[in-house]
């Protein structure tokens, strides 16, 4: 089975909005072995997305659509796919009550365009949307299925997993029964790089898939197999994994572990041992990135963002002599903001970024990308200490938004650092 | 002119990338006055490649190409586009000099597939690539025009800024002279709400055209003047600013500002003053926006991270029967923070959030999405005093993300309030 994705929306057209639904939905649809050939977008208008619609299916065997399934006048999605089917417009009623439930308990009222949403195509299926007002369906015409999708994604990605998954899968039933799938996490290695060293082994593999996500520095290797229950997947599965581990073995952080923050929340909370933040270069960007995870105060007290030298100073127990013997952005400032952090907000860990983050402010010496990351942990009962610094170069020359990679990069650097005292990277 | 954009490359259709140049090229194109009927994506291969080229070409002026300008065999875009046109490659020496220069300070060896990326069609505009290896080249038929560009956006956006958008103004020289736009950035109202209000008013401006853009809680509105000079344009662009502010003006918070956080440092630069943050709920994304904007370490000092409440008790003298009597996310904790970082850090002004991010920790009295942001602002000349708490109903039901968007929006409320500080708005 082949697939294609067609998005509507004028908006998209504009360049208002990026079109992150084609992405996801071809991600997810390569998850389950359906390739897209094409994704193409057009604008809300019945002509053009007619012609798209004919040309689509004359050369894929699934056509999604998302976008166009609202209440206004341009919303013709379902319209146009009823009338190129020569199926009727039928009003919903299961979805017009769950329409009137929405409306009901909030002071809106519902206007009869809001019933539109409501209307299906005779013989359809449809999709409940558990995000939102309009529903998703499917037109299945001769070896040809049309899926019609909300355009906003916080809609449109929930029900594609709820709904849409299990509808392709069945299709699919003689071939593949379940699929599970388990994500390696790779951190300090590039996706090229990855690639490289797996290229031959990925491109063979078949049962199960290995597919790469490169995402803002970091690296996921998605491994997914289809079999006739869990057990038969897993054990497909841990193969693979342990023969990507003997090659990058060194590089990776986690299995399924979602992303490096949640990965040291949740190795701290295993340990029992909290953390403070001190950080100058990143601004807080650390501490913004543990606290994304809900339940994060079992490990995580706070932290000092110490952008000014005075801040360092009186709230991280900075010397000032460390500070004009070595600057603000050294390996000695690092070491003392992390032991600083520990100390004042009376914490097991302390984890610590100074560096230049640019555009402005580097030289010869202190290049824009140099950082240093401090980590200071002192085990409360064998009385051990482990107290150190790296000295990282992230200058991503070329880059529009060097700064906030550079930023981005110490932050991950900083959570990797804190996972190294536990995992044998 | 009508454009159409194809992008072409595989890792978009298995979605291992999100297509962020068929929005960008969209909206620079509109901004010109070139709008967009179609984008495609297809993979790296020949044949669909050329059958795709032929249908853009069937119904559009102008075909941008993104991708497939590189040094391996399924790197095919100039090859395809040169045989469509009947043209033959040839190498082209300028580039070659380029190539061999990038290539000579670094150790990498430039091997023979190198040099493919300077062969060109005949005949063909070469357009040289700042900040990658691959040119970008355009090549003219009759009363059409494909425009050949790198797929990587840090190497096709310049590309497009500083080569593409003269070639293409100067395709229209009869008719546009130069461009001016200037953005009107609003807070507190939501992108439809603009729209309802200034629908009418929207939809007939022609020059200046005025465009919205809704971008994480906030609205822009573009409004873009074409003319023979920069103050014919200005003249035609300040009346609709003025129309604009006289129907939204309470939500207007600067013109040309970029940002609330990047108006924030504009204005305590100006007043020449110092924040400080105190953040729980946002655990230190204000921090992390501030310190986005280069420089501002002339009017931040810094912050604490509250998350834990012996950091409140501790580095904000939040007292402990306030945390008792009132709870953590109170409009009394709040004030205490935003007087403690201002006092404890030295700053003129602090600001502060806590509230309840969720998804747990929610209750009937303090639900999900409750968020109090605090402001203590002493002018030192005059001794008075500003210190005052605003409580907020945050909550995004049925978002995916409602933690992150939660948090997101306190943050930005946070910014907002320091603002209104100084500007009535």
């Amino acid at each position: 089975m082949t697939a294609e994705i067609l998005c509507v929306g004028t908006e998209l057209l504009l360049g208002n909005i990026v079109n992150t639904n084609a992405a996801f939905l071809s991600r997810e649809l390569a998850a389950i072995g359906i390739f897209t050939y094409y994704q193409s977008v057009v604008g809300d208008n019945a002509g053009r997305l007619k012609e798209s619609l004919a040309l689509s299916l004359s050369r894929s065997d699934i056509v999604i659509i998302t976008g166009g399934l609202g209440p206004t006048y341009d919303d013709l999605t379902k319209e146009t796919v009823a009338k190129y089917f020569g199926l009727d417009m039928k009003m919903h009623e299961e979805s017009l009550e769950r329409l009137k439930k929405i409306f009901a308990p909030s002071n809106r009222q519902m206007t009869p365009n809001n019933e539109k949403q409501a209307m299906m195509p005779e013989d359809c299926v449809v999709f409940p949307n558990n995000y939102g007002t309009a529903p998703g369906l499917a037109v299945e015409g001769k070896n040809k299925t049309v899926i019609m999708l909300p355009g906003p994604p916080r809609e449109m990605e929930p029900m594609y997993v709820e709904e849409i998954k299990p509808f392709l899968l069945k299709k699919q039933s003689d071939k593949i029964k379940i699929l599970v799938s388990k994500t390696v996490h790779i951190f300090g290695i590039g996706e090229s790089q990855v690639e490289y060293k797996l290229h031959e082994f990925m491109q063979n593999a078949i049962n199960p898939t290995v597919a790469p996500y490169a995402k803002e520095g970091e690296v996921e290797l998605r491994v997914t197999a289809s079999g006739s229950d869990e057990n038969e997947c897993v054990s497909l599965i841990d193969p693979v994994i342990n023969k990507i581990k003997s090659e990058i073995g060194e590089f990776i952080y986690g299995i399924d572990v979602k992303s490096l923050q949640n990965a040291v929340v949740l190795k701290l909370r295993e340990k029992n041992l909290k953390l403070a933040t001190a950080e100058s270069c990143t601004g807080g960007l650390i501490g913004k990135r543990i606290t994304e995870i809900s339940g994060c105060s079992s490990v995580y007290l706070g932290g000092i963002i110490s952008y000014d030298n005075s801040v360092k100073i009186n709230k991280l127990n900075v010397r000032q002599e460390t500070l004009k013997q070595y600057g603000a952005v050294s390996e000695q400032t690092a070491l003392e903001m992390c032991k600083g952090a520990a100390e004042n907000l009376n914490a097991d860990i302390g984890v610590s970024t100074t560096g230049i983050a640019g555009p402005d402010g580097g030289s010869d010496e202190k290049p824009v990308g140099l950082v240093y990351v401090g980590v200071y942990y002192k085990n409360k009962k064998t009385g051990e200490i482990i107290h150190k610094a790296v000295k990282l170069n992230l200058a991503r020359r070329m880059h529009k938004d060097e700064r906030e990679m550079i930023r981005y990069a110490a932050s991950s650097n900083a959570l990797y650092e804190v996972l190294k005292l536990f995992i044998e990277i």
